[in-house]
């Protein structure tokens, strides 16, 4: 079916990633993050339904929450790629080298230019778009958006943006 | 009719603001801006098919030639309104206090957090939204994306979004 949904951040509360993603539920009776629907637990609810693919291109990653996300499904065999920019890399709090340390393939530009994009296509069928860096700043603090849809349009044209931008990352 | 589209960022040339708004078009013969379509172009085009109004969330605006078409259509009576982050509006070459001086109204957020938005919505009808700044740097530097779209779902979503942080920017 079609899915076009529109989410606009800051959250209130930080959605709970056990409550929202993990096969278990969140066991914590005293938690502290949000087991309601947020902007982000509908980011989650979207990333947790790949099974074959997560392409990524995300200027600013330092949500820790996130990376575990991608984490988890690398490790259950979904096939990560990540593209983000080369001075956002060494940044404080940057998930990078914690991903790549997991094996997932990470590929960046190689100017002084930003690698500004910040999406995501789940599955090759869905894409997540908008102004949304993955960053806890973003989640409760800032203005922001999120279009998800899984218009063939709309989804191959950034397909074909990521296959382009990734063969041009490539570092050999 | 339906309109989706999908522009990335960089062009490789400038597109000439003459040659794609301008009533008359582009006389120079040496112009050294593009006479040919490029995302900017298209941008423009989009632009300048307001009649009614022009509504504006975009967090870093310095971009003179995409000022002036807001100047030029405030002048034509089309109803401009423009958001931006607080702690942009002061920044180098920003283009706030131009359009303010038009009598352009300008509100801004009033904290530490981004208005982060990267989004303009054309006659109620259309809206423009991406990861695309309105810089020089956005245009013919970084990488970048807008999405265009007249769905109605989702123009209403972002209309509502607006009309929400118009009047929480409210100064009084
Ligand atoms: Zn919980
Ligand atoms: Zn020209």
């Amino acid at each position: 079916g079609m899915i076009t949904e529109v989410l606009f951040f800051p959250d209130k509360e930080v959605a709970c990633k056990n409550h929202f993603i993990s096969d278990r539920g969140c066991f914590n009776t005293k938690c502290r993050y949000s087991h309601a629907k947020t902007s982000l637990s509908e980011l989650y609810r979207h990333l947790n339904t790949a099974d074959k693919s997560l392409d990524v291109s995300i200027f600013c990653f330092t949500c820790f929450d996130l990376a575990e996300i991608l984490i988890m499904k690398h490790k259950r065999g979904v096939k990560i790629r990540i593209m983000t920019d080369d001075e956002q890399v060494d940044s404080s709090g940057a998930q990078i080298w914690n991903l790549r340390k997991e094996g997932i393939p990470i590929r960046t530009d190689r100017s002084s230019y930003l690698m500004h994009h910040k999406f995501v296509i789940v599955d090759s069928r869905l894409l997540i778009n908008g102004s949304f860096n993955w960053t806890r700043q973003a989640i409760t603090g800032n203005q922001e958006n999120l279009l998800i849809t899984n218009d063939s349009y709309v989804v191959n044209e950034f397909r074909n943006e990521f296959e382009k931008l990734w063969k041009e990352f490539d570092p050999k």
